[in-house]
C-alpha cells in the first residue's frame, strides 16, 4: 500500500486523484491531504478517505474547518509550514504536488529535497526552478513523474530506452479555441469566446493559456527540465483531437507516441501507480470510432506565446519566472475584460526585456521576483 | 563491433539489413552471408562486405559462383549444414533470418537452439513453429527480435513496460490494394491490379498477401507467439497511411505506439542495433506534411483471410502449417491467373477442415505436413 500526500485535494487534478485513490482502495493509504480555502468540499474529502492529516493553507478557512470538523482519523493543521511537513515525512510514499500556482512550489522544492518519488502537477516549480530543481532531484534522488498528460506521454515513450538516442521531443497541442483564426480576427476577442475549449475540462486560467497557446509554451520549459534536452530539440504540434499526447523521435527516426482518449484521470493515475500499471475506470480509446487524427503547424504569428516561451527559456535565469508571473496576472486582466487578447503577449515581452536579470536564482529570489512582477502588473491600467 | 550473419542477403530485407551495415561501417562486421540462387548479387556482395563465410543453398548456384569466385577474405560453402553452420557458431552476435518461406525455418530453429540473438524476418518460423520455438528459445535465452515492421513496433511499445499490464495488442494493416471494395466488387480481379500496393513496395508473394488481409492474419499468428498473449487481446485496425505501424494498449487505457515512415530499413535497422538506437539515413516522420491519419475496421467479409488466420491458430497442432503452405501455393496460382480472387481463402478452408491434426508437431512435422500440402495444392487444377 502506498501512503500519498496530495497538495491541493480540492482543485480538478486532487479530485480526480482522490477518484484514482477510491477506485483501487487497497492500493493507497492518503496520508495527508492539503486545500487552500475550498473547506466544504474539503471536509467531504476528510470524511471519506480519512487521511492522518488535512491541512488547510488559509487561516481564516482553517479556523472556519476547525470550529465544526470533528474526527478522531484526522488531526487538522495549517499552514505552510505544516503543508512542507506532510510533503516530506518519512512515512510518505508519493507526493502529488497539485496546488495550482507560484506557492506550490515550495512545499515541491521541499519534497525534491527530501528525496521523495512526485507526480508533479503544478507548473511553476519546473517554469520557474526547473534548473535549480532538477539538479537538486539528481542529488537526492527524487523521483519526478510529470502529471501533465503531455509530459507523461513523453515520460511513458522514454521509459525503457536510451536516452541518449533522442533526437526530438514532439508536445502535442490542441491548438485551442481559436486555431485556424489570424491575428486581425482575434484582436477583439473576449475572454468568453477563449473559455471554450474544445477537448479537455480545465481551470479558467489554464483554458485562457491554451487559448493565447502560452500553455504549450510552458511545457516546452517543463520538458526542457524533465527531459534533459536542447531547446531546438522540443518542437510542437497541432493535433486538434488531442488523441496522440505526445511524441518522442529517436536518432532511428522512429517515434514513439502515447494515445489515449482525454482524460486526466489517464497520466494522474499512471504517476500514481508507477512503476505499475493498473486498471482505470475511464474510456479506452477507439481509434476506429474517432475515424482521423490531423496534424497542422502551429501558427506563431497569431499565438506569439509559444515564441515567447522559447525565449524565456534562452534567456535564462529570472526570465521565464518574470514571463510566467506576468502571464499570469494578464490572464486574470483578460478574463475580467480589462485588457485585449495581445495585451498578454505584448505586455509579457515587455517586462522580459525590462526586468533585472538573475542568474542562477535561488528560490526566494524566485520567489520574490514572482511577487514584484505580479504587483506591478496589478498596477498597471 | 557486432559480428553477424545475414540469411537471405540477397532479397529485399537483406539487401536493406546490408545497407544498414553499410551506412554503419564500425558498428557490424559480416560473418556471414547466405543466398539460395541469386549469385550475381551475392558476388557485388562478397565482395563488398568480404564476410568469412558467402553460402549458396542452390548446388548448381554454388558451382556456378564456386567457378568464377575468388577471393582470399571469404571461403564459399554450400547447402543447409553450413547455413546452420553460419547461424550457430560461436563467434556469430546476431543472426538475421531473411530467408524467405519454409524452408528458413530450419536455421531458425538451430539458431534459437543456440541461444542467439535473431532478427526475425522469415514468416514461416513463427506461423508454423510458434509452439514449438517459444519454449524453446525461453530454454535457450535465444532473443528474438522481430523485422516485421508491425512486431517491431510492438517490441518497442513494450519495452521497459510491465507485460502483465497489456491488455491489447493493436496490428495496423494498410488494408491492401482492394480496401473498400466489396466480396462482389473482388471476385473477378486479377493479380496485376493486386499488386499496386499503396505503401510498401515487397515482394510479389507478401503483395498478394496484403491484398487478401493474408499477411494480417499471418502476423496476428506471428504476434500471438512473440508476444505470449490471447488471441482475442490481438486487435487488427485498417490504417491505409501505414504510418502508425502498430500499437499497445495496457490496463490503464494508455495506448503506446510506434511510428514513422514505411521504410523497412527501420525496423532492420532497430533489430541490428538493439538494445541500442543509432542513426539512419531515411526520410524523418513529418506528421504536419502528412496532415492525417485514417482508421477504420477490417472488412472481414470481403477479406475472409484474415478469420481464417484466427481460426487456424485457435485449431492449434498443424493447422496454421496447413494453412499457411496452402495460401503460399494458392498465391502462386493466383499470380499465374489460374485460380481467382477467393479461391485462396476458399481452398485454404478446405484443407483447414480437411487436414489430419496433429498436436504439439516436432520441426520433422511441420516440414512434412508443409511439403504435403503444398504438393496436394499443386495437383489440384
Amino acid at each position: 500500500m502506498k501512503k500519498i500526500t496530495i497538495l491541493g485535494s480540492t482543485g480538478s487534478i486532487g479530485k480526480q486523484a482522490l477518484d484514482v485513490v477510491a477506485f483501487n482502495p487497497d492500493a493507497f493509504e492518503v496520508y495527508a491531504l492539503v486545500c487552500n480555502t475550498n473547506i466544504d468540499i474539503f471536509e467531504e474529502q476528510l470524511k471519506t478517505f480519512k487521511p492522518t492529516y488535512g491541512v488547510v493553507y488559509d487561516e481564516q478557512a482553517y479556523k472556519n474547518l476547525r470550529a465544526r470538523f470533528d474526527s478522531k482519523a484526522t488531526t487538522l493543521l495549517m499552514g505552510m509550514e505544516s503543508i512542507i511537513e506532510v510533503s516530506c515525512h518519512p512515512t510518505v510514499d508519493f507526493v502529488l504536488g497539485a496546488i495550482v500556482g507560484n506557492i506550490g512550489l515550495i512545499p515541491m522544492y521541499h519534497s525534491i529535497k527530501a528525496g521523495k518519488t512526485i507526480g508533479l502537477a503544478n507548473k511553476e516549480t519546473l517554469v520557474t526552478a526547473g534548473a535549480l530543481l532538477m539538479p537538486l532531484a539528481e542529488e537526492t534522488g527524487a523521483t519526478i513523474i510529470p502529471v501533465d498528460s503531455e509530459h507523461s506521454a513523453i515520460y511513458q515513450c522514454l521509459k525503457g530506452n536510451d536516452h541518449g538516442a533522442v533526437s526530438k521531443i514532439i508536445l502535442t497541442a490542441s491548438g485551442g479555441p481559436f486555431r485556424g483564426r489570424n491575428k486581425g480576427e482575434l484582436e477583439n476577442v473576449l475572454a468568453a469566446q477563449a473559455l471554450k475549449h474544445p477537448n479537455w475540462s480545465m481551470g479558467q486560467k489554464i483554458t485562457i493559456d491554451s487559448a493565447t497557446l502560452m500553455n504549450k509554451g510552458l511545457e516546452v520549459i517543463e520538458a526542457k527540465w524533465l527531459f534533459d534536452v536542447d531547446l531546438d530539440q522540443i518542437d510542437v504540434v497541432v493535433h486538434p483531437q488531442s488523441i496522440i499526447h505526445s511524441m518522442v523521435e529517436y536518432v532511428d527516426r522512429m517515434v514513439l507516441a502515447q494515445l489515449g482518449m482525454p482524460d486526466m484521470r489517464g497520466p494522474i493515475s499512471y504517476a500514481m501507480h508507477y512503476p505499475y500499471r493498473k486498471p482505470v475506470n475511464h474510456e479506452p480509446l477507439d481509434l476506429v470510432k474517432l475515424g482521423q487524427l490531423t496534424f497542422e503547424a502551429p501558427d506563431r504569428t497569431a499565438f506569439p506565446c509559444l515564441d515567447l516561451a522559447y525565449e524565456a527559456l534562452k534567456m535564462g535565469g529570472v526570465t521565464p519566472t518574470v514571463m510566467n508571473a506576468a502571464n499570469e496576472e494578464l490572464v486574470y486582466k483578460f478574463l475580467r475584460g480589462d485588457i485585449g487578447f495581445y495585451d498578454i503577449p505584448d505586455t509579457i515581452a515587455r517586462y522580459m526585456a525590462q526586468s533585472e536579470q538573475i542568474e542562477a536564482p535561488t528560490l526566494d529570489q524566485i520567489l520574490a521576483v514572482d511577487k514584484t512582477i505580479r504587483q506591478k502588473i496589478k498596477m498597471e491600467v
